[in-house]
């Protein structure tokens, strides 16, 4: 809807309530690449961060993708979460028994904490603590403008479309049960050739992406990347020598499969 | 313009070329504040920062401000540059001859530096190194995401203008000649009323504020903030008390007075 409101106006913003996780910000995103248009997507998610100087779970990893078109190099697309870690990338190091890294994640009275497992486990039962928006603990390394950003993409996803925000997402009745869940979005797109040519434009881009990569790297690293530049390299492997399944995402598939009586030949 | 445009359709988008630096980046969103709009305001700058696994500075410190009406309580006012510090802070902390905090800045090398006289120097002189992007070095930070937003306000201000972007907003003659800027900016305003009743918008922005504010604070702090709401105090403080002017600031408005042939009279 966005896209169609942008190829008439100009420029369109769409916003979704009522609604549940959606998946990759960027698969939204993306959908405007092939009309020139840039796409943005944008989704509040259910409370795993704290804000800055704050104990509670108050604000969702809440994502910021924004597809920009190009001509022959790879499109730009920005697709991150607002915190300075995903509850998944938590997860990882819980499962390969590794300590954080400092300025991720705080515990129970909201002091720096390194142990994954001891994070997640006061997220589920919101003891107190959580991960720590973008740019870390407090605001020396910029913690405060990750929990500016988290919350604007709160309020543009949340409360424009209103829908639930912060921790509200997920409510129950009084006996816990779960009611439905408020999940907002919001999406937009904006049509390129009202403010210059896309030839125009898409030149510039690639000049600008060209010079990026060519530009001097710090001594030990070999390559500056653009946004989007590993995740399209990825699917390009995985097109060729096909897509690694892990042994639980397997199992999963097989009980999934018997659930819904489908034939699971792997 | 942004504004007119979105009165009459609800959401307007304006971008400007060949200029220069425009001062506060939330002074233009906040003008959308008394139309009950939310309003947008990106500029590029002048290179100081260098991009995730690079050497050279190829981008500013390429602000982003966003401002969302509220009822009764006060705006929150996104005003944030997507680096890990401005110039300005380095130059604090190298006046004060403090150490800069890790993350903050690379040396020539594109490794981690805290001295700060020498990355004010490199940066000058366009040795290599320089401020790093919100999230600090490298990717384990998230540096990469500051790095993306930074570049992300670049296009929308310099390539969607065709305007000049990353390190060519001030163009040199060969002889070393200076060329007029090419500065871009991008202002945004959006109907709130296109999306639900503003009163209704408004009283969620407090609810969403006051639960923030009042959520359990991590030990050994006494306030969650929200954006805007320091820099509204210091106001009210200055309007009561009168602006400090600092000695160096209170010297350059006299010489500058003096060569304007105006009277200063303080």
């Amino acid at each position: 809807m966005a896209i169609e409101k942008a190829m008439t106006n100009g420029v369109g913003f769409v916003s979704v309530r009522n609604s549940n996780h959606y998946g990759i910000a960027g698969y939204y995103s993306l959908m405007a690449l092939k009309h020139d248009l840039i796409g943005i997507s944008l989704t509040n998610s259910d409370a795993y961060v704290v804000p800055t100087f704050g104990r509670e779970v108050m604000l969702g990893t809440n994502p910021i993708s924004v597809t920009i078109p190009t001509g022959k190099e790879r499109p730009f697309v920005l697709d991150m979460s607002t915190a300075v870690a995903t509850l998944g990338k938590v997860e990882v190091y819980s499962r390969m028994g590794k300590r954080l890294p400092p300025g991720w994640a705080t515990d129970e009275k909201g002091q720096s904490c390194d142990d994954p497992a001891r994070v997640l486990s006061n997220i589920r039962s919101r003891a107190g603590g959580g991960i720590l928006p973008l740019g870390g603990e407090g605001e020396e390394f910029g913690g405060h403008k990750g929990y500016g950003l988290d919350l604007l993409v709160d309020i543009l996803s949340g409360v424009l479309s209103g829908s639930g925000n912060t921790n509200l997402l997920y409510p129950k009745t009084p006996e816990g049960k779960p009611l439905p869940s408020l999940v907002g979005h919001f999406f937009g797109a904006l049509r390129v050739d009202f403010f210059r040519p896309v030839e125009e434009f898409k030149r510039d881009m690639d000049d600008l992406i060209r010079r990026l990569k060519k530009s001097a790297k710090a001594e030990g690293q070999e390559r500056i990347f653009i946004y989007g530049e590993k995740e399209f390299e990825l699917e390009e492997k995985y097109r060729k020598e096909g897509i690694p399944l892990y042994f639980k995402v397997y199992e999963d598939l097989k009980a999934i499969a018997g659930e819904v009586g489908v034939l699971f030949d792997l």
